[in-house]
């Protein structure tokens, strides 16, 4: 008669027998040994008899026989949650207790694979393609545009480090110092506020080539993809589709699609069949000419209801645009419901209804405005209606292991500014060079010039941005002050340092986090990061922010102002 | 008739033969083109003919006849200095171009050699000894203890997170979650305002194991710096000396002792012949028993007046002790000279004479005082006449290629505290774990309790230093508590974490620009950084830090004080 128990260590869970005597007296003791304390075991390892086989245990065909047993180390009684429990235990709770969270066996998978994948992505680059892994600074200064960055007070009074946005600077820098070939997995940090799975500190895999072609990076990327991807998940196939900014938008309302959910109006017939969404370009011929439409396949009852909130809600924001719902056929006469169905004609239905494919039960929504806000209104709201079939446990998007990886190229290379002011801002960052067909463009229209940049989405999610850049101070110049309008005070060593001889050359930056969030099937980015702040931007375990003694604040010739008193 | 030009990228210089007519053209154009412009050509590799190679060019052998020539990118005209002048031209200069200066084959060199490795690196530990490389936070909360941390103002008013001095806390914490082997090249932050040589931001080879003995720890230290070292360079030799601290203080008053000139007076003879220098824990029979002295060989005509010199600051600054400096038959008969000689009888001049196998010309010099200080005096003595004697010429220190690798081991856990005020601080910090012998002394007589932490030196520098850690709750609370009397609240999550189970743990951080910079033979850590600070924190190409605007200010709820009129 023996006395089992089960010992976890990184690499899973091991089986305990204690045979002995005095073994035995050992296992009275372990009766009064909390769980999750750390204990030393030495033995021997032997097959399970027959029968007692652990099919879903990795270690379940063999068990430990002790001879030696030590107590190293109690746990307290009283745990905030079991380990094992994770999935039930609010996050909450888990990120206060992160240390006993990062031993669930989902956690130690997660770190373990994204150390791998880090170590492999140096070994394609440094190893295998001769990039320099090169450390960039941390202390740098005020970047004009782009996030808002945190700012680290000095002794000098007045004067601020600031975390950088990325390594972007410095990467062009280190082009011009004739570094041809860099990489890094380098920190980033971006204050943006309490927004849901963004951390203040992230990370990249960071690379940038002199004498490169938009392509080349591509195809680089591609390639050390498939050289990292673990061999634990089905391999990823390359080349990644291409597709067109404009096209993006006009068939998805996204310059991300999630390309795992198809719109293609001749594949409809298969999409149906999945409970699957599509959104057709469609060119309606009659009164709703170059309008964009999004039909979900047998979407009437998951959709009617939610269409009809959202619609209102939409409307509500993006006022000067029309929403319109219809439920084709419903009534299973050929008729149409909604809104607009009173006003079209029989021909029009008959004809929509053929060119769409429509059967009962669909549901067609047809958006009008302005191209770009429509089609983003219309891709909104396919995403939503595909999380409502979704939550109602359809499948749309397939399975977790389905990575619809694309490349998105040919951005304009110039936005109208976001915050509705007259002038244009850059659509990515300032140092984006302008497509080689373009280039006369930006100085007589800029607006309708396209960029060299390009995205790297995987299943609706941007895991990745690069461009070539401009490699000519005068051209950097222009646009910095003719186009964009500002003060290119704070670059100026970057614009004096294209003067010296500057390659060309472009690079890429991956979005480290969110790529293995999708690719480890996590929820949220903080289920690969070790240490993740809340939403919140604070560390629950360690509470941080936290106050700093005033010291510290005279030190750094800073004062903290009042919060306001009508502040919550 | 062909027309030369030598051109240059990553990999070193090429010459360029242009022959044909075309070509020949280009070569007018090319007349009018800068230096430091980038070109490119494209042709045949070729030897050259018979008398024409360059020994002193790795590719002096081939020249590439062009066939095709394109100016990419011309440079101003102006050059701040050239690239190949490096040396010759000053470092602030050379800063504020960095992306110049970093085109000089040595920073080029330097950059590689570090990129290879830290892949070696990450190789035997990931790769070969299963080690997990975790990322963990840069924004983080104040620690007790240690150097200053820069702060970091956040929304919420009054908040601040810290960069972290080290990873310490989250790599400790990442053993209580069960990641048994930790590894991260890691960024750190101190504030340790201007000191030359040092750098706000610097980097750390930082591991951690779980079930570890300090041993373990040193020798798995010695096989990764085998493993990493570069193969251009002498292997190196493994195990590493160990010493104790007490021993390292008698010996070279110094807990970081240079031993690549020796000490020994039974190597004395040898060591005259290199005019080298030694330090000898010699117990004079007469009037200095248990005083440390210092003697250089053949060393007064280089020290008479440095030693003098010193000898009056030091005075001033460490007042209570007496350093005499003694020159012994310098005058050929046997007598000495110096402030002490005359007190001293024949007998124990011929004594000492004997004992110290002293020769006309040497130098000695005795110190009294309290035990530990007068080590350091001298300590610091005998590295200021080494520098004197190698600032005239005479190489004290052997090649550049020299390694002296040294464990130093045994260091006191807690020492006075360097304020001067009563009470203990940790010799290195508060987590660090007693000498399992010196248990008891930690609660009677903590002063005299020993450590498990051991330094890594290399050639009289620490380029590495760690510990077996406290992984038990009580013993850190008590430490914390009683010993340090400090306020634990801010290390709570970390006590509390102590609770849960806590494996026995230990590591160590080595850091990679000192390493890097002796290895390389550098002159100053920022050689081996891409983009490093001037001493005095500053970025002098791109001028971090910089003042922010007020909206920043505002949003980050701080103001900065006036600076005191009276400052400079």
């Amino acid at each position: 008669m023996g006395y089992f128990l089960v010992i976890r260590d990184r690499h899973g869970l091991t089986q305990v027998v204690l045979e002995s005597t005095e073994e035995l007296n050992n296992a009275e003791i372990l009766e009064s040994v909390p769980l999750e304390s750390v204990i030393s075991v030495s033995g021997t390892v032997r097959e399970r008899v027959d029968g007692q086989h652990n099919e879903k245990m990795a270690t379940g065909h063999i068990e430990l026989h002790a001879d030696a047993l030590r107590i190293l180390n109690c746990s307290t009684p009283k745990l905030p949650f079991e380990v094992h429990e994770k999935k039930k235990v609010k996050e909450t709770l888990r990120m206060e207790y992160r240390y006993l969270d990062l031993r669930h066996s989902i956690l130690q998978r997660n770190l373990q694979v994204r150390s791998d994948f880090c170590f492999k992505a140096r070994e394609f680059l440094c190893k295998n393609n001769g990039f320099v892994d090169v450390e960039t600074p941390a202390l740098f200064r005020k970047t004009p545009g782009g996030a808002r960055e945190f700012i680290v007070p000095t002794h000098s009074p007045g004067k601020f480090y600031t975390l950088p946005q990325s390594p972007q600077q410095f990467k062009q820098l280190l082009m011009v110092g004739g570094i041809d070939r860099y990489m890094q997995i380098a920190k980033c940090f971006r204050d943006e506020g309490a927004k849901a799975d963004r951390q203040p500190e992230f990370t990249q895999i960071d690379l940038e080539m002199s004498f490169v072609k938009q392509e080349q990076i591509q195809e680089l990327t591609e390639q050390l993809l498939k050289h990292c991807w673990p061999e634990s998940l089905p391999a990823i196939k390359t080349p990644f589709p291409r597709m067109k900014y404009g096209d993006a938008m006009k068939r998805y309302g996204s310059d991300k699609p999630d390309t795992r959910f198809k719109m293609k109006a001749s594949t409809l017939s298969l999409i149906k069949l999945l409970h699957q969404i599509y959104v057709i370009p469609i060119i309606l011929a009659i009164k709703f000419r170059c309008r964009p439409a999004i039909v979900c396949a047998k979407g009437e009852r998951f959709a009617r209801r939610r269409a009809r909130h959202d619609r209102r809600g939409y409307r509500k924001t993006l006022c000067p645009w029309r929403l319109l719902a219809l439920f084709p056929s419903s009534s299973a006469d050929g008729s149409w419901q909604g809104s607009l169905a009173d006003q079209l004609g029989e021909d029009c239905v008959s004809q929509v209804t053929q060119y769409m494919w429509l059967e009962p039960g669909d549901l067609l929504v047809i958006a009008a405005g302005e191209h770009i806000p429509t089609c983003s209104l219309l891709g909104k709201l396919r995403l939503s209606i595909a999380d409502e079939m979704e939550s109602k446990g359809h499948n749309v998007r397939g399975d977790d292991n389905r990575m619809n990886f694309l490349w998105v190229v040919d951005f304009p290379l110039f936005l109208p500014k976001e915050d509705g002011s007259e002038g244009l801002e850059s659509a990515h960052h300032p140092f984006t060079a302008p497509h080689p067909d373009d280039l006369e463009l930006v100085h007589k229209q800029p607006e309708n010039a396209r960029s060299q940049h390009y995205d790297l989405v995987l299943n609706g999610q941007e895991v990745g941005g690069g461009s070539i850049r401009i490699h000519d101070s005068n051209i950097q110049s222009y646009i910095l002050q003719c186009v964009l309008k500002v003060d290119s005070e704070p670059l100026s060593h970057l614009l004096e340092a294209l003067k010296y001889g500057c390659p060309p050359h472009g690079g890429i930056a991956l979005g480290l986090d969110r790529l293995m969030a999708i690719m480890m099937g996590s929820k949220s980015i903080r289920e690969v990061i070790a240490f993740p702040k809340n939403s919140e931007g604070k560390d629950a375990m360690a509470q941080a922010p936290s106050a700093v003694p005033q010291e510290d604040l005279d030190y750094y010739n800073v004062q903290c102002k009042q919060p306001p008193k009508t502040a919550s």
